[in-house]
């Protein structure tokens, strides 16, 4: 049974048979065609950290499909009171067809994963968030953005610098990640990317300067400075990312047509400015509700290879 | 677009058109025909307050109407991460089909329905509770109070104050509201009322005496005198709302038939004492089961008037 | 109308009829058939303590039959706020058509009951757990151990010794209760279910030595020293249950063939040792999954009474 929790667990045909389920379905949500693919199937989201997108996305998306979403958040579970995550995983998935977790580690989403009888979805981790990723390599197709594209991710090198190395290297794109010095990312990440690069004919590119990663690309990324859970080192990382904002100077330098893309939410004045965010709300907020399309294509996939 | 933020932007004809929706559906309901007039429809009804009436009626009705909502606390969004209101509207407003809100400033709301691209509700703001209003009309009509009543509101000059002002000055019936001193309704909410009372020939009168307030009144209705956020101040205000307890003296001078209201919670000893309040239980829970039916009404007509 | 409270309100006929509800549903589902036997009704879930297994069994088991659930915490409600409970059941109960609560005593349940105009569920109360006492005995007859079964409970006599004295002393099997001294169950539990006994032939013993207690027994089982909100009596419980724990020596002394029974979540190294959980980890977790199958058969059950 497939689980998806990290892209790298997935070949660059299982990626694209995702997206093409994506945009099937969501050409027929369109149409108000709601086809039952997971009919009377009941899907467990477990969150233990707050959401928006990852939580409407998810209730709305199985619903759509014919079943319906059970909101587990933390509080309302007996993960609080120590129960393991082996013995949670047991039960919720004697009961419930699908789940999906946000959680910190993805050790622990691993853990799940292992003691699960259904496929477990990865609604973010510290180290991944592929879903996420699916939505944008959607709107990057919606937008012209897919062939062979230039993408220039602008921050901190945490969970969506991770995924963006997965996908990339998995597409065979150019990438190019610029950071402060100190906020690279992890260096398994980066060894796994370059090991699928050179299968893929992937580019990927390391800078300490924004300005050269951004030069000529076509799709503009970041993300908060600040995750959760990092709100102590506010003042240090503030000082850390100067220079780093995207910005109406920075985006000058992309190709004339460039995409800017936000997993949101988005930090006004610190990784990206007021300006450029409302001049590509478009692009933004089609890439927040590819959330719901390339999910369903997600779940949908995964019901099919279980069943077989 | 209609939104559904107070009886303000409603004439007197769409409010009855919003009624006689209500009152068929409930027919039809007792009938237990659920006839799908929202189906496939999801509505994210998003709280900043907690509720126990708002949220089971627009839950239970939105299902009843072949739909699904998604409840939304302030605890499980990223709207306490500071996320801008007009962000969370592009983002849920892309992903459902309707979104009802209780929040704290009328302009809140207000701000989420100007970059909304679906019909929002307002479930409760500090100015405004039109959807309880709505309910209160329907329980009205259902005990034959509906043909030119006189109501009387006794208490505080909150948001049911000013929703009974909205109510009345749009229909025509006349209202009398008795509040200590400094506690009046708002002055714009005054004044407004006071304008579409001059079309509809509604009488409003405004009273520091509870007891000329009841008199020969076909509805007394009141509501808490500490509302949510205003528990410090509650040892003032018990001193300055003495006498404005609806008890059974208080109720004689009222017509023998006269119905009472209340939007709930109650609480017994202040603003009504525990005699009315049993005396009058068919009548108040009546009220608190129309707000499901009145707001299936609100849905419905939005729905009807965004299709065209 | 029937409630289900506890199972002391049930004669032993009533109970199998559940039972064999259950397991015609559970049939049902293994095979993909969904019947509406509830076909868009509601169930409120009102939960003042957290819970993963009935929140999901629940849930999951009110959609399987063709409704809907609606989670309602303690947070989200205004129970918090100080509504009397016969409030918040006569509006709950006009919009819903079932009710399953997990609160702190059975009086305030029962109080919910006797205003409630639905049927309403234990989903837990600090003086019973019925439904997962339905969950076992079907656990039970899986698992060919319920013919005249002698089951013995070691641990604290707390709600789930209470529910497994009246589940035996209807149905007339043995039960064996160690406890050490000061723990044991109450004593108007212990006098109804001799009562009970006393007609169905059951035998009920009680001891303070566990290996008298698990000696030749068909099922074993336990719960948690330390319950929900006794956290701060920790160590000194620690200190008194020491040689209660279900270890792999005091299974030992059951029959070859004993299954084990746990309603989780199970603290390892404290009533029950890793090696013997994991030994019985195919009873337990299929124990859990019945907490589905069992609501089912008594929300059913429920309905079909309500009907007459």
């Amino acid at each position: 049974m497939r689980h998806f929790l990290t892209l790298k667990d997935f070949t660059k045909e299982e990626i694209l048979e995702i997206i093409t389920l994506a945009e099937q379905i969501k050409t027929e949500t369109k149409r108000k065609e709601f086809v039952p693919y997971l009919e009377n199937q009941t899907l467990a989201m477990i969150f233990e950290k707050s959401s928006t997108r990852t939580r409407v996305s998810f209730e709305v998306g199985i619903y759509q499909l014919g079943g319906i979403g059970l909101f587990l958040s933390k509080n309302d579970l007996q993960l609080g009171r120590g129960e393991p995550m082996k013995d949670t995983a047991r039960v919720v998935s004697r009961m419930c067809d699908m789940v999906m977790i946000r959680t910190f580690e993805q050790a622990k989403l691993e853990e799940f994963a292992a003691y699960s009888k259904v496929p477990v979805i990865n609604g973010l981790t510290n180290e991944y968030h592929p879903v996420q990723l699916m939505a944008d390599y959607l709107t990057m197709r919606e937008f012209g953005k897919a062939e062979n594209p230039v993408v220039a991710y602008v921050g901190d090198g945490n969970n969506m610098a991770h995924s963006w190395l997965m996908l990339v290297s998995k597409l065979g794109f150019t990438l190019r990640i610029a950071t402060p010095k100190g906020y690279e990312p992890a260096k398994n990440v980066v060894e796994d990317a370059l090991r699928f690069a050179k299968e893929s004919g992937a580019k990927i590119e390391f800078t300490n300067d924004p300005k050269e990663a951004v030069a000529n690309a076509d799709v503009v990324t970041t993300d908060t400075w600040i995750s959760m859970g990092q709100e102590d080192e506010k003042e240090k990382r503030l000082k850390d990312f100067q220079g780093y904002m995207v910005d109406k100077q920075m985006m000058a330098l992309a190709k004339p047509d460039a995409i800017f893309l936000h997993c949101l939410p988005a930090y006004r004045g610190y990784e990206v400015s007021e300006e450029i965010f409302e001049a590509h709300a478009e692009e933004i907020f089609t890439e927040a509700e590819n959330r719901l399309h390339a999910q369903k294509g997600v779940m949908v996939w995964l019901d099919r290879k279980r069943r077989g």
